[in-house]
């Protein structure tokens, strides 16, 4: 049996929080969202800071030899013009000192010299003002609150609703994807198999006395980056280390971290108290379902999972055939340790997710010339490496991602991305190092924002390969609807049955006018499918029937076309040109059927009702 | 301090149930919904039932002393002819025993009898094609599921999807509601003031070898109803018996309930065991918030209480002023304890809730008499206690409903739920008798629908007084933004001091331009809100542009109009009729605010801007 790839197109986290939570550990064997963490620093800043920092000793030296030798003057009580002179000098070297200085403050709070200062005022007023106009409210805050969770209000619903609605356009809609919705409340047997009983944790330290807990890797990452800021007598060696220890702080073991913080002599942030040794603590919200106390379960820490679990039945529902597309949008929980950074680390959330499963012998994607020739900022591993910056390349060029569908997904999301209004220069795309990715992943790219906390993972885009389905094997084999069906599924790209009794020749003249008439129902965002199976279309009207579909258009003619209407069973004709607007007319209310029947040619259920 | 009202106008639940939750225990203190439990049976059909019920024991007696009879006669050897009469008479009477028993069993299964065999198959062929085609799926079913939670399958979510769009245009939208959107994880602190961590209960038995749980009430109601539909030889007082205990079944404690356990000898359905007394169970989902376990939360069981602790923010945010609305769509959570009826009774569903706010000395509603007309299938009070049936009235017939806020509700959930589809002949308002009631109702409507397991109320309308925000009153008061702003808010209709300044005269014709355009905005489904405050148009553009509001139509003239553009502050002249459509061709991104600019007659900013 082969494997089978799964590619998630796009992981946009929408709703509560807009920004999608960051820091899984990327050490995780499981399919979580490897994470975001700050880049290296580009080479070239690094060594300006070093040579700054040595430079800055050097001065410091000199001062203090010169101090010295003013001291020894005074002390041999030399005349008073040498005295003059050589306090004149060590002025001067304390001015040159403090130049340096200045430039180190600079270079180390971000270009500019002041700009986190000015970035922390900006996040204040607008964070003021959104919490003025009801965009979000602290939840519970009359029983004062809980960390970590916000209400929206008004204006926050109407943005949610608004981002999601186009999602589902831009995402769902334009690319034929199956949409699921499942509980949140998730039994223990799942999320075993997927891994997250077991893994889907952070390391915790406690404070000995108070019982106050808090997240390992972040108390080094606060020391580690309030030293480098703000202490500017660092030596260049040891600025040096705590770069490598905030680079590679994620890859750190629970004994390596406790160890860290032993060394620095790290104590409880309020209270200076002394901090227990690091341990996981499980990030899931644990409950129990059903009156016995004796089904496990936990609210589910993302939505994939409801999608690979019914993989084979969309799978069916998609005829056998690949590649296809679920997508799920709903609330993820993820009991974080000790919330910050406002709305963008929150313990409930609005996710959206699609899964795009294809053949992985074949990761080609017909729509990939559409957005090939897109060109943004792209932050590609090399450059990363070589502490370069993002750079502005066009998508298609040769080797930058992994395949076409992966990129294809790239291009959709940045679309998707600008099109709600995000600035093109505050976006790129950021590819992972290979020590970032998950085990199983083939290729990541992380679309990030530039806000007032610097360059936010918002979008994660990964080839998860098959991982996801491996872990669920065994059961959806055990409840397999057939087991050859599944071993299919697997295996190699299914045949298309139905498919096989296509009529060809004139079928493909009038294909071209259902992709015509298809892209006016997108445009007019009307939910549809084309139907070109060999299959009479009797039998298709019946099989649309059934799901309740209201409207079928039948190409049988590259002029004009055939509408029936579900429950009367009528049907007219209308141009090519009117097919899809005339649906969207009775579709939104504007006009009744009745009228539309009244006003069109009629056309025979004897010839088409086959 | 005077009370403040509150309506739930609809409490609509859709999305992965679409019908609601039925069975909170109507003698609960909190405000939940109250059961939909069976209306009693109609009198008549009740006092026919009881006297079938005598005429077969009367019928029963006669074969009894006939046969007797006949056997006196064959034992004293009498005559063939004597023997053969008594016979013949014996076999009369049986038939006419046999005939009041088809005509009871028609009566105690529902008429037409074999009505509930019908519609069992009915249901089952309708879910086994809605489980086909992915409509819904058990969830986690290849781990062998969960009771009481589903999939939404693509075309479910289709469904779901467009019936939230449609929840939002018909209420929020065209009642200006403010919406607002809470976390499902909730502290303990909320919801043991709203009463749910007390009284949330069910009161469940146990099998006392298995440990298996069952609802108390379940087991009593299948029993009674089991044995009236199925014993025809029960006699009329035990059926009235078994009747009156169906219909008191929800007022009944824990005792009672165990004592009628005990009496009728009801034992574990699927093992016969023994059955323990009945003791509450709490429905709601517990867990545990943040890393210290020190935080009790559930999942909560309904969303209202998350419009009830912003009460003070939506009531500010609205300028201080009653009547106003706020609405919620989201996710709700119930651990029951033996979930059935398929996707009725499930354990997790979304629910969509509206609080509508209102001055306790005035129900009146501006709108209602847009729905007085509307006639349909009402069934009060006084008709199902004198044991009629429902019937066709107008909505604003004098004295059926408590007040115009209430009716405007009942018709505008009539009318959405006969847009969505539903049978009118087939859809009812059914009041609460009084014991149903909460009791802090003033009045309650069910929407009931009728369908395979017959009426079942889908939607509840409820006046619930100030309950609920008087549960929160001191919490609401401790973190006013002003104790005299909460203080007007619960004692008496804030004065408009903004609109105190309105100037008079003109201001009136261009009002009513202002609600032409208005109402086309809303059939475009474009969301916006009338400024009639005596304000500097400067200082309102201000307002709406800290919103993020992209235009703002300002009515000078009763023949054209102002459109502002927010980010270039552009304006244009167009005619009244244009206004609308020229908004919705922006916002539907059919044209650009460019082209439009350039189409149409510039207005200069100074005369507007202020």
């Amino acid at each position: 049996m082969r494997t089978f790839s799964t590619i998630i197109a796009s992981s946009t986290p929408i709703g509560r929080y807009l920004i999608s939570r960051l820091s899984l550990r990327r050490s995780h064997a499981i399919s979580v969202k490897p994470q975001a963490s700050t880049p290296p620093m580009a080479a070239a800043d690094a060594s300006n800071e070093e040579s700054l920092r040595r430079t800055l000793a050097e001065k410091q030296s000199a001062v203090d030899a010169q101090g010295n030798a003013v001291r020894a003057l005074k002390a041999a009580k030399a005349s008073k013009s040498e005295i003059d002179a050589a306090i004149e000098s060590l002025n001067r070297l304390k001015l040159e000192k403090s130049s340096v200085e200045r430039e180190l403050q600079s270079v180390v709070s971000g270009s500019g010299g002041g700009a986190s200062v000015n970035r922390e005022a900006f996040r204040q007023t607008v964070f003021n003002t959104l919490e003025r106009r009801l965009f979000f409210i602290p939840s519970f805050k009359i029983y004062r609150g809980v960390a970590g969770l916000y209400d929206y209000g008004p204006p926050g619903c109407a943005v949610k609703s608004n981002v999601l609605a186009f999602w589902r356009q831009h995402f769902v809609l334009e690319e034929d994807m199956l949409e699921v919705d499942c509980p949140c409340v998730t039994p223990e047997a799942v999320l075993k198999a997927s891994g997250h009983v077991e893994k889907f944790t952070d390391l915790m330290v406690k404070d000995e006395k108070m019982g106050t807990c808090y997240r390992a890797d972040h108390l080094l990452k606060d020391f580690g980056n309030e030293k480098l800021e703000k202490d500017l007598s660092l030596s260049a060696e040891k600025a040096a280390e705590l770069r490598h220890l905030l680079a590679v702080l994620d890859d750190l073991s629970a004994e390596e971290l406790g160890a860290k913080i032993k060394e620095y002599g790290i104590t409880a942030p309020d209270t200076k108290n002394p901090l227990s040794d690091p341990y996981p603590f499980n990030l899931m919200f644990q409950t129990s379902i059903g009156p016995s106390g004796l089904i496990p379960g936990y609210m589910r820490p993302e939505t994939a999972q409801g999608i690979f679990v019914n993989f084979k039945d969309l799978y069916y529902y998609n005829g056998n055939k690949l590649p296809f597309a679920a997508a799920q949008i709903g609330q993820a929980f993820r009991n974080e340790i000790s919330p910050r950074q406002g709305l963008l680390r929150v313990r409930e959330f609005t996710l959206a997710e699609i899964e795009h499963f294809v053949d992985p012998q074949d990761k080609s994607h017909a729509k990939f010339s559409e957005v090939a020739n897109l060109e943004f900022l792209m932050f590609p591993r090399e450059e990363q490496m070589s502490g370069k910056s993002a750079k502005r390349i066009p998508l298609g060029e040769a080797g930058i991602v992994n395949n076409e569908t992966l990129g294809y997904f790239i291009g959709r999301v940045y679309l998707f991305l600008t099109c709600l209004g995000i600035d093109k220069e505050r976006l790129r795309f950021r590819q992972h190092l290979a020590n970032e990715m998950a085990h199983y992943a083939a290729d990541c790219w992380d679309a990030e924002i530039e806000c007032s906390y610097g360059w936010i993972e918002c979008v994660g885009i990964a080839d998860r390969s098959a991982y996801d389905l491996h872990a669920h094997t065994k059961e959806l084999f055990l409840h397999s609807r057939s087991q050859q069906e599944c071993g299919e599924a697997f295996g190699r790209k299914a045949m298309d049955d139905e498919g096989a009794l296509e009529s060809k020749g004139e079928n493909q003249q009038y294909e071209e006018v259902a992709k015509v008439i298809s892209t006016l129902l997108k445009v007019a965002g009307i939910s549809h499918k084309i139907d070109i199976t060999g299959t009479s279309i009797g039998k298709r009207y019946a099989r649309t029937d059934e799901l309740g579909v209201p409207f079928a258009i039948t190409v049988d003619s590259t002029s004009s076309v055939t509408i029936r209407e579900r429950d009367s069973k009528d049907q007219i004709r209308v141009s090519l040109d009117e097919a899809a607007s005339v649906i969207k007319a009775v579709t939104d209310g504007q006009t009744k059927w009745e009228d539309v029947w009244s006003s069109y040619p009629h056309h025979s259920s004897e010839s088409a009702d086959d």
